[in-house]
């Protein structure tokens, strides 16, 4: 008689899957300890089936890349170095060797942050979804309140390509390699976020919503205005800045920063561009109403 | 015009409804500072509707309630003490509602183990969950894999209630007010445990897959076996002790301790029984195997 293997089963699976990729799991809850002086981040991000992702578009290794990748952006946006990740999966009933792809693309997403998975929950569900918490630490972690009137802003990357994957899906339309490769393999800019805070930027966030909704985000958190030329926002293919400042789940970086930074060092260290695309202003209301339409990504009106 | 709450909108409302029970929501990860020496300890656990529970079972606010209240349990398993908690929670369409009395389970669990929320994530979805990602520190944290031979098994409070609950609940029987409570509102036993690993606990695991699951997972992580007299296992109501062996989500703690545990004095400060139920011995497999059928909450079997 074949059974349907159980949970214990298919978390002892994905851990030899893992390998050294996996560590201290088989507690209640995982332990870990912050370089001395160091401050504890932790941000949790959810991707559900039918929501964030449909299984015709990504591959199930690509799918659980994306899930833990989105959650260690959130240490990037806060200069933060990753500790760990916990993942709480929900898996429909006989979804346990998509559960092996799905590891191999956690395992993905943690060896290219140099992190390793300590914990999580495995669990049934009608759906499959993926709930990573990504653990980190910080001397001085950035926030979206820490910009002030006068900051230039500046993106890492070039935007756009998410978005237009994700439309191109819906249509069933095809899309260049560079603009699919943007949605199913996103970068966390860690150790971007950590060189950018070492060379003043004060604030942060990073790009999930859409750079347009992201930049009102640290604005309001600052109470500050916001003077952006769009047309400067880079993005990739040659598709319309406008509208790439409207592509959510980029991973990329909005930052703030009192004093230039080197864009042309950053490019050439991190294969990437670093481009200045405004400034904050002092008054809040008036111009980030003036300038940005709050439009973007958002849950429950997608 | 009406339209659906947005998302940003709708934590909005639950930070005001938590008031002073959240603290620091607004950044893209939440920042805390363990206490100097002390280890930072993390769990995560998911409840989904059809999987952890019915909403014909229980009200959201009890749901929201023990969502949190299972995650701050893996804490108490550490005998850590709770620095903070992380919310994922997916929500139908048109659910903006329920999330107002979710939110307020969420408030009373945080409440009655002093403890804040200090992030998460809100997304849409086909069914309702919620993943709580539990933060707390210890000097030194409980592990499973701390017990030896000869060290004495505790457990606390009575057991059995969750189960007996699960199961009228099914087949559409009623039950009593005091089962009903044990299933609706589990404690997180964190004082508790830090008081037991005061007074020599070296190895600890709250009752989340039923006491016979767990106590294997114990002693599996300790490489002992189990001498457990099932008989002496408490039970509420009158129920058999060996089905309540069985019954799972009671968040109570399995402990073991090399010395023996002031009995009395426990239940007089907490106002639940700590009962020696057997001890630890040497060979694994044989005894476990002979004590123990390895039944119990399995996820994918329920």
């Amino acid at each position: 008689m074949t059974t349907t293997p159980g949970e214990f089963e298919l978390i002892a699976r994905m851990r030899e899957r893992w390998g050294p990729l996996a560590e201290g799991i088989g507690d209640d809850a995982a332990v870990l300890t912050a370089p001395r002086g160091e401050q504890i981040v932790v941000s949790v991000d959810a991707c559900h089936e039918g929501v964030h992702f449909e299984r015709a578009w990504l591959s199930l290794r690509e799918i659980g890349y994306r899930a833990v990748t989105a959650a260690l952006s959130d240490l990037a946006a806060m200069a933060a170095s990753p500790r760990g990740v916990l993942l709480a999966i929900a898996l429909p009933p006989a979804g346990s060797r998509d559960l092996m792809e799905i590891a191999d693309g956690v395992g993905d997403a943690v060896r290219a942050a140099q992190t390793v998975v300590i914990g999580g929950n495995l669990s049934a569900a009608a759906t499959l979804s993926i709930t990573t918490t990504a653990v980190g630490s910080a001397f001085s972690p950035l926030t979206r309140s820490g910009a002030r009137p006068g900051n230039l802003l500046y993106v890492t990357g070039a935007l756009g390509g998410p978005g237009a994957a994700v439309d191109a899906f819906k249509r069933g339309d095809t899309m260049s390699a560079a603009v699919r490769e943007r949605f199913a393999k996103p970068t966390a800019r860690i150790a971007e976020a950590r060189w950018l805070a070492a060379r003043g930027v004060v604030a942060a966030i990073d790009v999930s919503d859409g750079l347009r909704q992201d930049a009102l985000h640290l604005a309001a958190a600052s109470h500050v205005g916001l003077a952006i030329d769009w047309t400067l926002v880079p993005t990739i293919d040659g598709l319309d800045a406008d509208r790439a400042s409207l592509s959510g789940e980029e991973y990329e970086l909005l930052v703030a920063s009192p004093v230039p930074l080197p864009e042309a060092e950053f490019a050439a260290r991190f294969g990437v561009p670093l481009t200045r695309i405004g400034r904050l202003t002092e008054r809040p209301n008036a111009d980030s109403s003036r300038v940005v339409a709050p439009r973007g990504h958002d849950h429950f009106s997608r």
